[in-house]
């Protein structure tokens, strides 16, 4: 068994962006060789996650409504307290959606869905450049 | 190590159906012979998920109602402007469970609580044949 | 590659109590001598659950009320009436933020940002002392 590990950037709008990494993903998954066994993917940073969804805008926008409904971005948070900060919506959604995703792949290939894709939720309240790894293990 | 990957499927009734797959988990654990690692539990499709719960019907219908408050399936979703689809709610619980899932096991026996089950959730709306990923990796 | 599982115990005050283990799992990772792989935190049990987040009093808060609005630990579940137990939103709560966390590691350090710490999440309505296992895979 082998273990590689890869990391890399994206650039997000903020405000809950969306980014589909799935190409990426496999990219990299062939430039490793590897042919059966799981990529765990993670966000560097506490106001970002990594989860799956079926990627088309509609649903996103549904996505967005239901993160502002558990933890709206107008509230006053505690956390504004401590720094002066004004992304408390941020973090909470973060550690709700979490920053791993592991996904198996077989004969060289994810093990999605067809209308599954993996994407990089940014929720922080401006755009940034969102550090994240991708570590591949497997034979 | 050595890596070992099972496909399987259950028959679910949709809806919020949870599946108590701890012994399926368990007998394929013990077919492979492994006694020290993980198993990466991983739900193929972007309306379902898998998490872990005291698997007893009064909880499960808790879980149903939070579920509903947070996502209802009455909701008119944007994503049902998209394909004419009725299911918004199923494709946004799923992300929010996430399809993936690792348990360690150790001297052959997965590290569960006693009262703690490997469920997975079909949110879909109607009854399915739900395809998921048993992933073993270990000694 | 090897794999190395060490089970470890920490004291929480239930009703959300949030226990910073970041040093615990460097000191655990320290002793392992592994240098590229990930650690997988797992609690046994289904009243906890284990995320990352800016570990800060305030931010805490926040997330205490923000799951007190998805799962009021007053409200009468039916998970009351099988047990007689008054945990109801323990188990939901759990359900959600699951179990599972993996952290990938690089160079012998956790790749995590700077204010991202690993937490384990105790949901239960009293003090426990709370089993979990760390799992390390890697090189």
């Amino acid at each position: 068994m082998k273990i590689i590990t890869v990391e890399r950037e994206v650039n997000t709008k903020g405000f809950c962006s969306v980014v589909d990494i799935t190409p990426l993903v496999e990219e990299e998954l062939k430039k490793t060789g590897l042919k059966e066994g799981q990529v765990l993917v993670f966000t560097v940073g506490s106001t970002a996650g990594v989860s799956t969804i079926e990627y088309e805008p509609n649903l996103i926008k549904d996505l967005e409504e239901v993160l502002e409904k558990i933890a709206p971005s107008s509230k006053r948070y505690h956390h504004h307290l401590t720094w002066g900060d004004d992304n408390g919506f941020s973090h909470i959604r973060s550690t709700f959606i979490k920053p791993d995703l592991t996904v198996p792949f077989k004969r060289g290939r994810l093990l999605l869905g067809t209308w599954q894709q993996i994407v990089i939720l940014d929720f922080d309240e401006r755009p940034r450049r969102r550090r994240f790894v991708l570590q591949f293990s497997g034979i």
